[in-house]
């Protein structure tokens, strides 16, 4: 079990790993009333990712706190015709103690619950997007894992300006990776493409979604490195963000060149009808 | 200027930037009395670095921080004969705000203040360390920033168990980099070695000083990548773990293998002449 905060009541003690070292990992999950879109899979990756860092934590006990945060914050959020929902973030640490960077023995863990509107909506006709200057690194053993530990993200979306919505980062070989909050998926001639799970800072709820779901459909789904050349060649027929809580975003524009774009694959999301 | 928070007193507010996303950077100085070792190299660091992040912080208003700060926390750690001192901890945040993580414009960074003791002092006739399984990676835009995205040194930390004192880190390469707390130098038969500044996570305090202090003595001082064979061929004289709280601290043995340790070089650090 854990030691629950309310965000709108206080903050984690001064002790907390968190803040001390960003020693925990979180998630943001878009709610409509007292149901939340994808759920389950997002209860599932922070109980697995939580595993992976060493943090004990029951998918059960996460699961009886969404509840309770339902309780807590819907109401703020009526769920009026045409209204686009709230955003419920889960933010788990290991919690306070041990010796420096090492944790203690049977450390109890930290959740910090809280609820804010949803961003603005992007433009369904499409995004811009360029090159971020701060390059992505990623751990092999934290591969994935939505960590406290987004520098990196940070340093990147202080690029974003003006028109643009998104930052995209790259590796050291130069390959596209993710942006700031999205993961990417490429149509080519070939079918889609995504940079595989491993090379990710964060693995997408959604992406693994949209992933499965073209699958089903008999589409080719190929996960390989992506270029700059796939993105800005004359065979790529789209480049889209995608984001749990935002969904599924176009881009029309990117590095400057404009992209060819619809909103094709964009309804092949509909939160409403992935509601838990 | 900044929000002071007392860790005494109450934790971050829950917005804060720290805990959820890593946004910020610390310092330990150790303390005795009312005097700090090198504390002027400490604040002067958090100043530097807090600038490449973009968080704007006035080295003097870290002055009277610390100034206020021994005069809440001193008398708690009573300056005895043959008391080693107490550890002053500053945790700089980017503040509260923006959108995800995208900061605000014109935030208010937020600096929480710690007191403890001093860590137990490891044996002068040296320390046991070994090899982690965790990968080191270091974005080359964050080297040496010692930011609060340190969940590499926790899970490399978490393997600390029985006799061993520290963990070595290696990058992709399998260059030793450094441990999860402190920085190497390594004595060969042509002087002195340590990586370079810029393939460390953290660019230490102490290590910047003891290769000032070497290079002062006319001693050969090379910045370069450091492998296995170096510290476990029969050429190495002498493995130390660098650590401006802790001091400079012979390895007795690395990986298993007895290492010649003296402590030597320990003694070219004295804390009590570096009272500020």
């Amino acid at each position: 079990m854990f030691n629950l905060y309310w965000a709108d009541e206080s903050g984690f003690p001064a002790g907390d790993r968190g803040a001390a070292y960003g020693d925990g990992l979180f998630e943001t999950i878009r709610m409509y009333g007292n149901r939340g879109v994808l759920l389950s899979r997002h209860l599932a990756r922070m109980g697995r990712d939580a595993g992976r860092l060493g943090i004990p934590i029951a998918p059960t006990d996460l699961r009886k706190a969404c509840t309770a945060a339902v309780s807590r914050y819907a109401d703020r959020f009526p769920n009026k015709e045409g209204e686009s929902g709230w955003v419920l973030k889960l933010t788990l640490t290991r919690g306070e103690g041990g010796r420096g960077y090492q944790p203690g023995s049977g450390m109890r863990p930290n959740l910090m619950v809280s609820a804010s509107p949803m961003p603005a909506a992007p433009a369904t006709s499409g995004v811009a997007a360029d090159v971020s200057r701060v390059p992505l690194t990623v751990n092999p053993l934290l591969a994935g894992i939505k960590s406290l530990n987004r520098l990196e993200q940070v340093m990147a979306a202080r690029e974003i300006t003006g028109e643009l919505y998104e930052m995209i980062m790259s590796d050291s070989a130069g390959n596209l990776v993710e942006g700031t909050r999205t993961n990417l998926l490429l149509k080519g001639p070939g079918g889609w493409v995504t940079p595989p799970a491993k090379s990710l800072a964060v693995a997408g709820i959604l992406r693994q979604w949209v992933l499965e779901k073209l699958r089903a459909k008999g589409e080719v789904v190929e996960e390989r490195a992506v270029g700059m050349a796939d993105v800005l060649g004359s065979h790529c027929q789209g480049l889209y963000l995608l984001n749990s809580v935002i969904g599924v975003v176009p881009v029309r524009s990117f590095a400057g060149q404009d992209l060819p774009a619809d909103d094709g694959l964009a309804t092949i999301f509909n939160p409403l009808e992935l509601l838990e």
